[in-house]
């Protein structure tokens, strides 16, 4: 009651309450923001360097089951025996794997290397918006990059192992035992690496819709 | 000179100033606020509009080029003579295009209408966060989607040219002109389909960023 009473005396009082010092509200809003940011954004910032060291990793594992596919074996087509040499690097599509793992590899490391640094020094890892971008178009790009070559090597490792229906040849896979099981094993890293990069997409649009 | 000794004889009234009516200052942000998003806004409605039209009908040329893939005549292969009779159904990565393709012609249709509408109805295309979360992992999921089966088919494509050089196999494409050059077409329009879907995650994406 007593407060009513006083402010009717005095409106002026009143409305003054209203009337916040701007550089205050700025002020306030701005630490508010700093503090719930930097909590919020030193997890992404970790994950997102875990993120670059995991990419790097399995990367670089799909680079070295592709390069050491080769095999030489026997096979028996229509009755003639025929003499199998199979390596990587005869088919355009498993040459377009190693050289997108291989850029996935290289870019995994750079991210890897200023993430880390800036971790260290306890600044955040993406510290400008135009560096968001930067990231996010490099991490779609290179993403593309990672699930085209995969799948174009799946579609003619998948033709390895059914032969072509329209001309009957055989499962080549039958007598390259050890060819295409690196085949499908770098392809498997190759598709997870892709995830990798396609999370980190996610993590970059998720900083650019919080940080204006 | 008035000014400041004016100022000098009542601080209050300097500092007066200073202190805004706070909802003043926050109407005057939202009104320019809507203002600017609203006229940057319908810019990117438009074309996003735009996006959704011309990759419904890319996809579907994509599909169309692909089911019309289809062709039998003879080629001789050491002597032999063989019928071959090439259909797009008997190759796993072409029936994994048409299905990708398939999807994102249903796809596109669905968020043209719903753009469509919106638009006549002068309402925001992506009106809340939620759903520029939604189409943008959408449009990543589908543009993933679409650049593996167009690479995938490409990989396979690509080797009905060279033939398999582990195995002395005849360029097909000599007497499969027409299989071919279908099988090229809508592979050019899947990867074109792709092209239109990243860009779309770039507008959602530059939409997440500006509306809070």
């Amino acid at each position: 009651m007593a407060k009513a009473a006083e402010q009717k005396q005095n409106p002026t009082v009143a409305s003054a309450e209203a009337k916040l010092d701007i550089r205050d509200v700025v002020n306030t809003a701005i630490t508010y923001g700093e503090d719930n940011r930097h909590g919020g954004g030193k997890r992404n910032d970790v994950a997102m360097f875990v993120l670059r060291a995991m990419c790097m990793a399995v990367s670089t594992v799909a680079v070295t089951l592709m390069v050491t596919a080769r095999e030489t074996s026997m096979t028996t087509l229509y009755g003639f025996e025929f003499q199998l040499h199979a390596v990587w690097s005869l088919s355009d599509s498993l040459i377009y794997l190693v050289v997108v793992s291989s850029a996935t590899v290289l870019y995994s490391l750079i991210q890897l290397i200023i993430s880390g640094t800036r971790l260290m020094r306890k600044s955040p890892v993406i510290p400008t918006r135009t560096q968001a971008w930067f990231c996010f178009v490099a991490d779609q790009i290179i993403g593309y990059a990672m699930v085209s070559g995969g799948s174009a090597a799946l579609g003619v490792t998948n033709m390895n192992r059914t032969g072509i229906r329209h001309m009957p040849l055989p499962n080549f896979c039958k007598s390259l035992g050890f060819f295409c099981d690196h085949l499908a094993g770098s392809i498997v890293f190759a598709l997870f690496a892709f995830l990798l990069l396609a999370a980190s997409s996610l993590l970059d649009v998720l900083h650019l819709s919080r940080h204006r």
